[in-house]
């Protein structure tokens, strides 16, 4: 089955210890399509400005990601400048914001893209994500991301959505700050009483914890070296899960786990490479392949 | 076969979010053996002052530990106070360490002790663990633990002893101290260049990363819910990778992903009350038990 993502498309400016790289396509959206493609058809909206460069309007028509739900407008296109230190790869320092046209953003669906079953909310204001919720009918399956911005400044429009979803992806220092407990496993209940059947609780380089219906499963990160540049792993991973849970058509403790066990494989590539470089180059055969080399990392049983 | 343990035994005095406790056994010799007793026959080597409670002394005999080796001193028991803070269970607050006879340890090991096959050198000052490992006679197995202090300030007795180590076990934190590597990956690289064929990296709440000779697996940790006083955690989990190892005859990737599953399971209990009162009311029954729930859920083939 399809699946369709809203979220940011940017020009991304990164600066790590291997680096710095301007002018990289970067985005929740552009990260989690480019992940979810290996498992599904994926359709994409947001917004963009007259600026945004032709050559990533290829790259996304070279995946078969579907871009005509994304906005157009005379202007600026999102730009992000990020730096992360080496101690700390798990979170990025903001050098620079350029909002751009994204505040400009409301939804402009085809009436085929209003009945796609499943829908990803990537890291956008709740405002966005919440008008372009209200333009679906009835989705089967809602998954939803968002960030610590957010949580603090827009909790109320936050909460509602988080009703609404099925996954919400949350990661170790949102889940603290949205529900003021420490121990993640208590957060993670909070969490489910605020609405979603499955809450995915991503460590970063230590792992994921998964709550869902009836089942509580954990794994650990596939073991990264040297890791490039972060940006876009939560993204990646979330495009992992989604899509494969699409390509099942169902969600049960089995296609969760496996959603979970690619999501994880995929994003061990995101962080190899700069921005999309190696997710967009990435075959099915190189996550087949790494996803047997996780199983082995990780299996208790052999 | 029988296993021999160097470390502390010592009076504990803890302080955490659910309450005060005063006059606890612990030191790491303690926790390592409450734990390594569910698999093999113990020897604990160590030193108590002649205030050394015997209601302790009894329970490890009810345990089984053997405490022959165990030196007694005119004066006084080693004894830490320490505190725990909500936001990080990972680490200890020292608020006061009295030495007592600690420092006058003189390793007095009868003949068939020297000749124990598989030695344990839980934490403790690199001077008295060299001693120890001297009296031994050509040990099969040796694992080491060490910590921060030693690092620091005995950094060049502590790399004699990781070259001799087979096992050496060690934290995050230390791991990075140790090597200046901030990647986990990469400062355990360098570990196993000073000499350990093994490197059991340990990260707390997040599990372990497991570095063999021709093998490597990550655990997450059985989910704790509620970590009362996480005390001797590392000490505990070293006991029962140690005494499963001891039991199983043989070091190879089954036996070491066993004992460490082994282990994690044990560490779980360890957390969930103060000092030793779990793991000493343990039964091998309700070890077996939550195994198979950490085993369900780490499993990625489920």
């Amino acid at each position: 089955m399809s699946l369709i993502a809203l979220g940011t498309v940017a020009i991304d400016n990164i600066k790590t210890s291997d680096g710095e790289k301007r002018g990289l396509l970067g985005g929740s959206a552009s990260h989690f399509s480019m992940s979810a493609r290996f498992f599904t058809k994926v359709f994409l909206s947001g917004i963009i400005g007259s600026d945004f460069p032709e050559k990533y309007k290829q790259l996304f028509r070279q995946k078969k990601i579907d871009t005509t739900a994304i906005v157009v407008k005379p202007g600026k296109t999102f730009e992000w400048d990020g730096e992360y230190k080496k101690e700390n790869y798990n979170s990025a320092i903001t050098l620079k914001t350029e909002l751009g046209v994204i505040t400009e953003y409301k939804p402009k669906l085809t009436k085929e893209q209003k009945n796609i079953a499943h829908v990803f909310l990537a890291n956008l204001d709740p405002g966005s994500q919440l008008a372009f919720l209200n333009e679906m009918n009835s989705p089967k399956l809602i998954g939803l991301d968002s960030m610590n911005l957010w949580i603090t400044n827009n909790r109320p429009e936050l909460l509602k959505l988080i009703r609404k979803a099925h996954i919400y992806f949350v990661n170790d220092g949102e889940a603290r700050l949205l529900t003021d407990e420490h121990n993640l496993l208590k957060a993670a209940k909070v969490l489910k009483a605020l609405g979603p059947k499955i809450i995915i609780l991503k460590k970063g380089e230590h792992g994921v914890i998964v709550f869902g219906d009836n089942c509580q499963f954990a794994f650990p990160a596939y073991p990264v070296e040297h890791v490039v540049d972060p940006t876009g792993a939560g993204d990646t991973f979330a495009g992992g899960v989604m899509g494969y849970l699409s390509k099942a058509g169902r969600v049960n403790e089995k296609t969760l786990r496996q959603a979970v066990l690619y999501a994880t494989t995929i994003a061990s590539f995101n962080v190899e490479g700069f921005g999309l470089a190696n997710t967009s180059a990435l075959t099915a055969h190189q996550v087949e392949g790494r996803l047997k080399q996780l199983i082995n990392f990780i299996d208790p049983k052999k």
